[in-house]
């Protein structure tokens, strides 16, 4: 058996996890990240957090093989730091991984957040038969991740997966700073409540599921709008099949909550959108793992080592 | 020095190579394909097309290491066999590979001709000083390429890289059986070709060129046309990025005769339309081998052992 030290460092929490290679927890601290204290003090936590763990199972810290973290915003892979770092001030550039390096002298690895939940799901969740797959979150965002055989493609900015702004509507809304008609500003849950607002009012549109259900119940304007996104969602996911061709996609997310209403029809239009090779030969799959960040940075480690 | 062997099988030609791993070629065999003769025929032929190669500088056939062979059509590369072969017909599930496998006891791989081409840019040509580059060919079809750390991430279904599929225009113009306002449709050759036509007619516009140099001249329906294939490619460009976030791009095919025209607007609206994280970190390159087909077929045995 092989161990693993996953972290999990939000904006609001840090958990710290040590698990074995099929994903299973032995130990396990959470603490308050207090960001505000700036990221020496959360790197001293951190360090802390692992002598913490027991390491009984394992018959000694000597045993783990690697240590892996999970971020909140775009990594530079190479040299284990965050490119931005908008919910973690401070750690922009922050060399955390050679400083857990320093201090345990073991192989530490560094990859955002979506990243890693991917990563898990890729090899202990709804995509672990299949050597690539490419992992999906439509919930107030939208974010993604690669995997091809048991590795992240992380990318030269570590902006792979970042398919929130890819363009899905030419011309379209223009959320924040991303394209007008990018994928989140079209069919996240955001998107959808946003619409659903403009259409049916803030009282009844608390969020993208109202609008399902409504569309569900007959009411044309909600079927209008719930319509829009599963052709928008289509052609994200048709638009990605094109550039790598996965052997599957794993979808997670708040909006999935919804897909009794439209599963069978994005299946449909995904499948119309595709070369007739790829058709019925990418199975859209349901994310199988709850809550599974820190799990999914102690597979990075497990995933880089080989 | 290592040896291979590259098998380039078009519709009307087949070349054998054999080179070494830096592309420099030893020996050249090159054979009209009569694939009207069928699939066993063709394979004999290429049989005995590498019988027929010139050994001396590797001091006999048993010092090469493998065999590529580039074929042009979806690819299975996992069983080695075409999935679909509209320009070699027979060809679909023929089991090229082991055939080659049975008879010469080397190991032996086939990709699609744009993979390999691709496959050659990022080994040998523009690519080479990068981990990852997403080729690019824009000519009569718009096609690409996905190559990491030196292999190819060629898909479940062979079908990475078919990015003329994708979406660029919502509603545009149905090219094919590609979908609507695909990227094929909208800025490849034919399209800006076709669209030249519509304007002028066909005896001034003959192919992409002419639009370019109407539009150079300043001519206002010549630069409308120019500008709206910019804009598509350059969301083409960014919709890849997002998904895989390549280090570099490298760019190829017919169109790039008239880049003079729209190189710098082409960088510009590439990088206004990605996250500011990767904003100029993704360099557009021009592709720099001629004829790299074989080579290319060359390179999968040594990316593929290593």
């Amino acid at each position: 058996m092989e161990f693993y030290i996953g972290i999990d460092l939000g904006g609001t929490n840090v958990r710290a996890l040590l698990v074995d290679e099929s994903g299973q927890t032995y130990s396990e601290v959470k603490e308050s990240t207090e960001k505000e204290n700036g990221p020496d003090y959360v790197c001293l936590k951190i360090i802390r957090m692992i002598q913490t763990l027991d390491y009984t199972d394992c018959d000694g810290f000597e045993n783990v093989r690697g240590i892996g973290i999970g971020v909140p915003g775009p990594v530079d892979t190479v040299n284990g730091v965050m490119i931005m770092a908008s919910n973690l001030p401070g750690f922009e550039n922050y060399p955390i991984v050679q400083k857990l390096k320093d201090q345990f002298k073991k192989p530490v690895f560094l990859d955002n957040d979506a990243n890693v939940a991917g990563l898990a799901e890729a090899l202990l969740g709804a995509g672990k038969d299949y050597p690539s797959c490419y992992f999906v979150t439509v919930s107030t965002g939208i974010g993604g991740a690669f995997i091809v055989d048991g590795k992240l493609i992380s990318g030269g900015r570590g902006h792979a997966g970042e398919i929130g702004n890819i363009i899905v509507r030419s011309n379209g809304y223009k959320q924040g700073a991303l394209n007008p008609g990018s994928a989140e500003g079209e069919c996240s849950g955001t998107a959808i409540t946003r619409k659903g607002q403009e259409a049916f009012g803030k009282d009844i549109i608390k969020h993208a599921g109202n609008v399902f259900a409504l569309a569900a119940n007959g009411d044309p304007q909600a079927k209008e709008i719930a319509d829009d996104a599963i052709d928008c969602l289509s052609t994200l996911f048709a638009d990605i099949a094109h550039t790598v061709d996965p052997h599957c996609f794993v979808i997670g997310g708040g909006v999935m909550k919804s897909k009794d209403y439209f599963w069978e029809e994005l299946n449909k239009q995904f499948n119309n959108k595709i070369h007739v090779g790829m058709q019925n030969h990418i199975p859209l799959l349901l994310k199988k793992l709850e809550d599974c960040g820190a799990i999914g940075a102690a597979m990075l480690p497990m995933s880089q080592l080989g």
